[in-house]
Order: structure tokens, then C-alpha cells, then sequence
């Protein structure tokens, strides 16, 4: 049976001793997954099998499903969790005679909504992920395609054109995050390394001053930023404890000397570097 | 205040002629916001204004958010709707004295899992999003990393530690398919055009011949190829309809003939395509 699965276990060898959460989607599954993610967040101390199941819109796929489910049940011996999302009712139906506790998004939120509007829902699938449209999914290339273009200080004669421009030290955040906000909002996010060469002085690199409005900077621990580049390096000048600290304390005097707002990526996933850094510096998304 | 909007009208200009449904969280708001999608997209006939509130996790933002769900409703005449995932209880009950209809996840979620897990839930904010660890971090960096280092066929030495390569022609969708398998699920993904000089014959370019079996196609409607092409060279050879025709044909009869899995791009969007050929190449996530 196709599917995703948290872990590296091949799904033939899946060992049911634990209670096992399936996150089931007529889509793509990323929606329900992440619910079903931080839901059971709030339940640390529990062990549990997370289970992600895309694309069940066929009656086939369907009965593969229910036998999953019940071979998770006998095989711990626990009730199965299922957090889903499926639009047809039917469907749905079908997975409510599981033994496994269900809680579906359209289930506990289309009919407050439809009471809400004064209508019904439309009951299609495999909206949400789509392309909705040319224009978006143009966006959105374009967007990917820039970041790539203007990763790592490698072009900078299209800044001008740029949403955002993130600057720091080597391996502080800066690719995954610019690759982060043109994939979800379509911004075109350049990113430029402050460099040893730049660090004569606490004053901006020429090459950025014209686009100060736009720069927005990621600083990092120190220590962190060893262990990342170690990873890459090992026992390198580039990794040792006194570089490390050298250019994060000469890059944030930079920033704090040019007024450019900066955040700390030390503790942020990417997700929140990218959406934390909109906030502070009030850029709309250009898709949704 | 600091907010994340869909459209282009800056906050103050907010017009709340429509009725406006805010998805709100104490963190970054990208799940809720999905939800928010997914369901609204069932009543496609409403207009309805689509807001992201993130990080509403203290007093000071959570009034500021208050204020401007009263605002909608007065201005619109119409309720807004709240769509949300606030893990605080206390935070929760004062969004419920607004006049929105309220539809939380984790209101409606928690009590049915933790009267399941026979234990109460942490409350802890932010843990689905933030840094899980130090591996899961790594892994996804020095995924995008590769996915930036092997696109476009510019390096090929590294196939050999790919989790799986794609190959198309120019613009069929490769390079944002890499770049989301590399942050969502952590994979080595590289890409490889399949150009004009592979298109000899249709047997699979040398380079490829190794790693037949973790090759993936992806191929695309000559007409939807041809759109693409022409935003970025409007009126060349390479956007025209012939060559589009030539190179689509080329391409799928070389992956028949080597019998690679693919996947047609045209009406999928990047986060379908990742699942889809995750699902069909039985490849399983890195990071979860």
C-alpha cells in the first residue's frame, strides 16, 4: 500500500506495539498530518505510532485503510487514533465502523460553517493543494526560482526586484528560509553572506546599502553555529569556537549599527523564522 | 500589528465590506490556516476575507486581535468566523467572548484524546513548529543543500547519495518538487533536465544509466509547457509549440522505455506532486 510514514521502517515490517495515531486525507495528508502533529504534542509522555495516509478517495485504498487500522489494534491491543480530513461523507462513514477513535476536520466543521452561510458545502476534494490557478503557481515558481538564483550572495543585480533580502553569517538560516517564503508565500527572498571580508569594519557592505529597507538579518548562538559547522567542516577554522563567536559578534554590531531588525535563529524552526520575520517586518504574502 | 494577510492591501486599509475569517495561533499559524483553506474552499460561492493571525499568545496581541474581529463584524455586518488552534485555555475563552463563530482545534480535540490517553494535555505553545531537535535540524538543512548543490543537472557526483532524482524537461516542475521534498520530509533530492542533446534516441542518457532505480519522471501537457516557457522567453524556439511538442514526446517515451515511474505535472501542485511520487516510488520521509 503507498503511503508516508514518520520512521524508516518499511511499512511490511510496521511493529503495532504501540498505539498507533493514523492521519488519514483524501489529499495530500500535510494538512490532517500537522493537526494530528500538535495534538499529540500535548501528549509527550504518551508513545505513539504516527501513521500518515494520503489519497484515500477510492473504496479500494478504503479497505486497505480499515485493515490497517484493525491490524494496529489486535497487534497492541490499544484503540487506534484517526485524525482525519476526508470531504465525502461516505467515506467518512466507512471509517467511523473502525474500532479506532475518529476525529475528522470536515466532520466536526462543515456544518457549523454551512449553518453559517446558509448553504451547502460543495463536497469536492483535493482543493486545498491544488494549483488554484496560473497565476499563483507562476508566482510561486518564479519565486523558487529566485531564491535559487539569489542564494548565497552568487547574483545581487536583481535585488532590486527582491521582497526581502536576508543577511548573516555563514549557515545561520539563510537559504532554507528564503527557499521557505518563496514555496508558501511567493516572495522573492534573496539572501547575502557577511563574509570575513566584510568584517573589517561594524559598517554595511557597499553592495547592501542601497537596498537597506529591505534587508532583514538572522543572528545565532555562537555555540550553535560550531556544532552546524562542524557538521560540515569538522575542525576547521571556519568551525572553531573563536571564529564562531568572532563574526556573530561582528555581524550583529552591524546590524544594530545600521538599524536593520534581525531575529534570532537559534531556537526557530524554519517555519517560524520565515513567518516571525514577515510579522516584524510587515511584508505581505503574495500568494495564499 | 504584525500580522500575515492574504492579498496586497496594506492592514490599515483592511476592508471588511466582505465577512472575514481569521485563523488564529499562538504559533506560527500555518496549520490553522490550511484548515482555514480547506474548508472555506467547500463554500466556494461566499466571499469571504482571509485573515492569518500568528503568534496571538499574550494579552496585549490577543486584544489587539479582539478589536479587530469587532471591527469586521460591525463593518460588514456579517459574523466573521474564527477559525483557530490556541493551546492557552485562558486565551481560548476570551477569543469565545467575541461575536465570530468559533471553531478551535484543539477546543474540540483535546478532551476526546486526553479521556483516551487517560492524562491531561501539557499546554505547552509552539512545539509543532519549533526546532524538535538537533538531528531532525540537521538533516533538513543538509537536505536543502543538496537539493540546491544537484539541481539542473549542474553537479551529478553526488547521485550516488540521492534519495531520489528527477528527471523532465526544462520548467515540467523538478526544481520546486526537489527544493519541498528537501524541507518537508528531509529527502536528498536531486534533478536533471533532460535537454535537447538526450534527445537523439530515446534510450536514458548515459549519466542516468547507474541510477535507474531512483529515478523519477516527471512529464507535463505540451500546451501547459509552452505557457510556462513563454513567461520566461516569450517568442523563442524554446517556448514555441513545436518544441514543447518534440521535447514532452522525447522525454515520455524515454521514461516508457526504461520503464521509470512518473507522474503528469500539469494539474498537480508541488505539494501533491512530493506526495504523489513519494506514495508511488515507496520512498519514506527523513524528518517527520
Amino acid at each position: 500500500m503507498s503511503e508516508i510514514r514518520a520512521g524508516v521502517t518499511a511499512p511490511e515490517t510496521t511493529d503495532y506495539k504501540k498505539r498507533t495515531a493514523f492521519f488519514i486525507s483524501d489529499g495530500t495528508g500535510l494538512t490532517v498530518e500537522a493537526i494530528g502533529h500538535s495534538l499529540l504534542a500535548q501528549f509527550r509522555n504518551q508513545q505513539v505510532e504516527q501513521v500518515t495516509l494520503p489519497y484515500v478517495d477510492s473504496d479500494e485504498r478504503l479497505n486497505q485503510v480499515l485493515h490497517r487500522i484493525e491490524r494496529a489494534a489486535s497487534e497492541s491491543g490499544l484503540q487506534p487514533i484517526v485524525i482525519s480530513s476526508i470531504i465525502s461523507d461516505d467515506i467518512r462513514r466507512q471509517l467511523h465502523q473502525s474500532s479506532a477513535l475518529m476525529l475528522d476536520v470536515f466532520e466536526s466543521y462543515l456544518a457549523p460553517l454551512a449553518a453559517l452561510f446558509g448553504t451547502d458545502p460543495a463536497h469536492t476534494v483535493g482543493i486545498s493543494h491544488g494549483i488554484a490557478n496560473d497565476r499563483r503557481y507562476t508566482a510561486r515558481i518564479d519565486a523558487v526560482h529566485f531564491a535559487m538564483d539569489n542564494d548565497d550572495g552568487r547574483r545581487t543585480r536583481e535585488f532590486e526586484s527582491a521582497d526581502i533580502i536576508l543577511v548573516g553569517v555563514s549557515r545561520s538560516g539563510k537559504t532554507p528560509t528564503c527557499l521557505y517564503l518563496a514555496l508558501q508565500f511567493g516572495l522573492r527572498a534573496a539572501n547575502y553572506p557577511i563574509t570575513e571580508e566584510d568584517m573589517d569594519s561594524t559598517a554595511l557592505p557597499k553592495i547592501l546599502r542601497p537596498f537597506q529597507h529591505k534587508l532583514f538579518g538572522l543572528t545565532i548562538d555562537p555555540r550553535r553555529l560550531m556544532s552546524i559547522r562542524q557538521e560540515r567542516r569538522a575542525n576547521s577554522r571556519y568551525a572553531s569556537p573563536e571564529q564562531c563567536e568572532f563574526e556573530v559578534r561582528q555581524v550583529e554590531q552591524m546590524l544594530r549599527r545600521s538599524q536593520i531588525p534581525y531575529l534570532d535563529a537559534t531556537e526557530l524552526s524554519v517555519e517560524e523564522l520565515a513567518t516571525r520575520l514577515m510579522s516584524q517586518a510587515g511584508i505581505e504574502r503574495k500568494i495564499s
